[in-house]
């Protein structure tokens, strides 16, 4: 590891320079160690996302692309069948990782398409295009944050009190991040934000995540646990809420870090605005209502002991440890999208953006 | 420590026979050792508060009464002047060590009383009746938290869910506890309550106490972090809340554990009761309303790195860590009194009560 090296000038994702492995820094050392992880079987990439070595979803779609890029220049075939049927296998298995993100499916779906749309080449012109398309997923996620850091500013003034739940940060995605976009894009502009970063239990993401890389960028950042919501909005020091999603349901219903629905239904009482920013590849026009997204649940463990070295639970405990929950749509004031800000009714304003798209 | 002696067979606070000793579990120590502290000078009885170890309003207050037992007892002065000069000194020392608890002060008052409605008896005899008076204030603390427990009963029936922040449990007061005391005497009658316990960031009183004493006596009961309660109430699982509190405004405005009014607020979405518990004595007429409580701040260490052995924050991290919250008396639907559930507007409620006591 370089010295002297913010973690601002790492890369979240990237393919090495050999063209063999998906580089990821692993978040479960952050903020303690800064490792760089070099991953080349699907074991070792399925592992990687199931443990949160790379988390936030827009980063798990692009690492998932490089990740069965690499897998499918390794198929030992020239034919297309041979080969279609093992990136399949590939596909399906990287998939099972985490099934609430909806970028990881949406990813991996993209680039089956590479394939079956282009079956009649060479496998080894499928396999370059493979690459173009992954390259081009990267390139398109840091696009898509800077506008949504554009859009979600203008619903910002400068010395604007924000608070964040979970990581929705550059750790999150190849750049800017989502929910933190505006505040990177507000820092470069001497908007001198006052943000409040959720701790986010079970694993700390915000406290291990988002208040360590906008530290890292000078961002005036205060660390609560997340019980403490209601208290900064009831001082009045919170102008807007953003955060990230997993997967927007087709009614606006949104699933995201556990918490989510708790920071939006006391921003609700204390008419703080809550923001949800999305990429457009997170809105799921296949899932009605945010009842019908499966939400993953997790091991104990998490809860009981992955952060202490003292017990800080009965032994044996029974714990309930669900990963995300789903904000209801009228809790949510406005969906940040690359094109702009939806407002309700969600299913009409997303009707009217893909119409267009 | 005696082998094979559960947590509950233990008294919270007590005066040792050698009438020498104030007597407390450590609970910062638990779950993992359960060790009983003995505490005799000032400075120690003020340590054990400040630093948790002996906490919960109810359990704070009778440690205060005991605690100024001892050290009027050591007082060396036979003259009333002297001795109740000493005794103020030392009252407003001890009564320093958690501002937002009223029980700590209103145990000191009463204390203090004692000493100056027999002003004109030999200082020995005020000694003994200090000692009476503590001992009767325990007394009546188990009786209270029973009788709360019976009221709070009749909120509920057999199976239901029942959902806990903090630790108003056995170990926050002499016995039963004051949220927990239904479900203790629900469990004899064999109610087979579901409990959910919230972990209580920073400290985890809810997974370090209340999950322990729940399991070690045979309660259902799951932990939760605390941004788990929206999805176990909009599952349906939640019956109703019963939370403990510091301090209850003359409006109804509850001063509880930080994350209350979060849990409050979710309540209030989802349909499902919320009920504080209070000890009449918690009720403080002199407080008009949740604006005028005290709240106390602590350390950034307590959420940083206390619990952890890795950093979970980045260094010199800024930190906001206020102990309690106020719940506004409009999310309250009932506070079960050692009397009776009052119900708003509490301004009357309180009146009528106190009116006939």
């Amino acid at each position: 590891m370089e010295q002297n090296k913010t973690i601002m000038e790492y890369e979240t994702v990237a393919l090495d320079d050999a063209d063999s492995a998906l580089v990821v820094i692993d978040q479960t050392k952050l903020p303690a160690v800064t490792e760089l992880l070099r991953l080349h079987t699907a074991q070792e990439i399925w592992d990687a996302i199931y443990l949160l070595k790379v988390r936030g979803a827009p980063a798990i779609g692009v690492a998932a692309a490089f990740g069965i890029y690499l897998l499918a220049k390794g198929i030992d075939a020239q034919d297309y069948e041979t080969f279609y049927r093992k990136f399949c296998e590939y596909k399906n298995y990287l998939n099972s990782a985490r099934p609430t993100a909806v970028n990881l499916s949406w990813a991996l779906n993209r680039m089956e398409r590479v394939c079956t749309d282009n079956r009649t080449l060479p496998v080894d012109e499928i396999r370059r295009k493979l690459k173009e398309t992954a390259v081009a997923m990267k390139e398109e996620d840091i696009r898509v944050c800077r506008a949504i850091g554009e859009h979600g500013l203008t619903l910002l003034k400068p010395g604007d009190g924000i608070l964040t739940h979970c990581n929705a940060g550059q750790l999150a995605t190849c750049k800017y991040g989502t929910a933190t976009a505006p505040i990177y894009l507000g820092q470069e502009r001497g908007y001198r934000f006052r943000v409040y970063a959720d701790e986010t239990r079970p694993l700390l993401q915000g406290a291990r995540l988002t208040a360590y890389e906008l530290q890292a960028s000078g961002v005036d950042v205060t660390l609560i646990c997340d019980n403490m919501s209601a208290t900064v909005m009831k001082n009045g020091w919170v102008n807007a809420v953003f955060v990230g999603c997993d997967r927007v349901a087709a009614n606006g219903d949104t699933a995201n870090k556990i918490g989510t629905s708790v920071v939006a239904t006391v921003a609700k009482r204390y008419n703080v605005p809550f923001y949800v920013c999305a990429p457009t590849s997170t809105i799921d026009m296949n899932t009605p209502t945010g009842a019908d997204i499966v939400i993953e649940e997790r091991p104990a463990g998490e809860v009981t002991d992955m952060w202490y070295e003292k017990p800080m639970a009965p032994a044996g405990i029974k714990v309930f440890n669900p990963a995300f929950d789903v904000t209801d749509n009228d809790l949510i004031s406005g969906i940040v999208t690359e094109y702009g800000v939806l407002r309700s009714p969600y299913t009409e304003s997303f009707a009217k953006l893909f119409e267009h798209l």
